[in-house]
């Protein structure tokens, strides 16, 4: 048993980008390795002249739709959070090689927060008998 | 190894919400004990005020769309699933601080069933050992 | 502690079917057991006779958005990916019983490639001890 917390980020919205980073970096404070692979939006979130970038709220699909305007969102310094994450202990970011084809992106257009590209067996073998989110 | 279930849960539509509630009434009706985080929608979602009203669905975001009218959905009674699952086992639920924060939400306006607010460290210690779902 | 991998499939577009379909094979070409459980909108989509249509993509809800165009997006065989799962290891596909009755999907309307209906004890009684995942 490993004490690993592994994410596979799916996501690229601010709001789920900002929780995998909050978890990530409460892991790796607790002296947790922590592995992420980066899946579709994700990944599109992670290109070097994007990732700065506002990615937008899940809401649409995750927050009550009560005909009301939505209520004032807080900042949400998740990449700082992430970066903070990768200084203080071990987290790897692993591009996902069969989004990367997917999609037609080159990994080299990734911001260098990403480690290296590979498939899910390289993500899988790194999770190995630790925890697993898929966000 | 711990046999809990943990639950980070962000969405707050009904569909979702219901699915966290069936699973954790699964797992504490097997003595299992059930550990929930609630994160920005589903927070929002367990505000006092609007936890018992229709928080949606999240079909717009996770079902085939064939230009045909969404197929009728039935019943839905997720919040009295969860509270049943309080009631016959050991079920904790936490706000996540960070969140009330981003979303500007104080915690005594949630709902009871929420029992305290704390970091994300508070619940990964929790969770530790057992598996984890994000919802 | 069990190396088995257990999925609660609750998407039905293309693009989590697919993470779903490459995280299955993966599993099952490194001999680990893959556990996976229909819910919601995964079942909607494992209808017979809708499983080979186009199910859309969550990218309204899961893509960043910069008032672009969205990029083009590459074949995603999930259904293929699936059943090579099916066809070289040990994976089992459960219909949750509660979500057929809230849509209305009779289980002889589903996919060969679904074994058989059940509750949650069911399947967290088969995810005991191994990794899950929420897709």
């Amino acid at each position: 048993m490993s004490d690993s917390l592994s994410i596979v980020l799916f996501s690229g919205t601010e709001d789920k980008l900002h929780a995998a980073a909050t978890l990530a970096v409460g892991a790796v404070a607790m002296d947790r390795p922590v592995n992420i692979m980066l899946m579709f939006w994700a990944l599109d979130a992670f290109r070097a002249d994007r990732i700065a970038k506002d990615h937008g709220l899940a809401y649409d699909a995750a927050r009550p739709r009560f005909n009301e305007p939505v209520d004032p969102v807080g900042e949400i310094p998740w990449l700082k959070t992430l970066r903070q994450a990768k200084e203080i202990g071990d987290m790897t970011i692993l591009a996902c090689s069969g989004s990367l084809d997917v999609l037609g992106i080159d990994a080299s257009t990734l911001d260098p927060l990403v480690d290296s590209s590979g498939g899910i067996a390289t993500f899988l073998m790194a999770a190995e008998g630790g925890q697993i989110l898929f966000i």
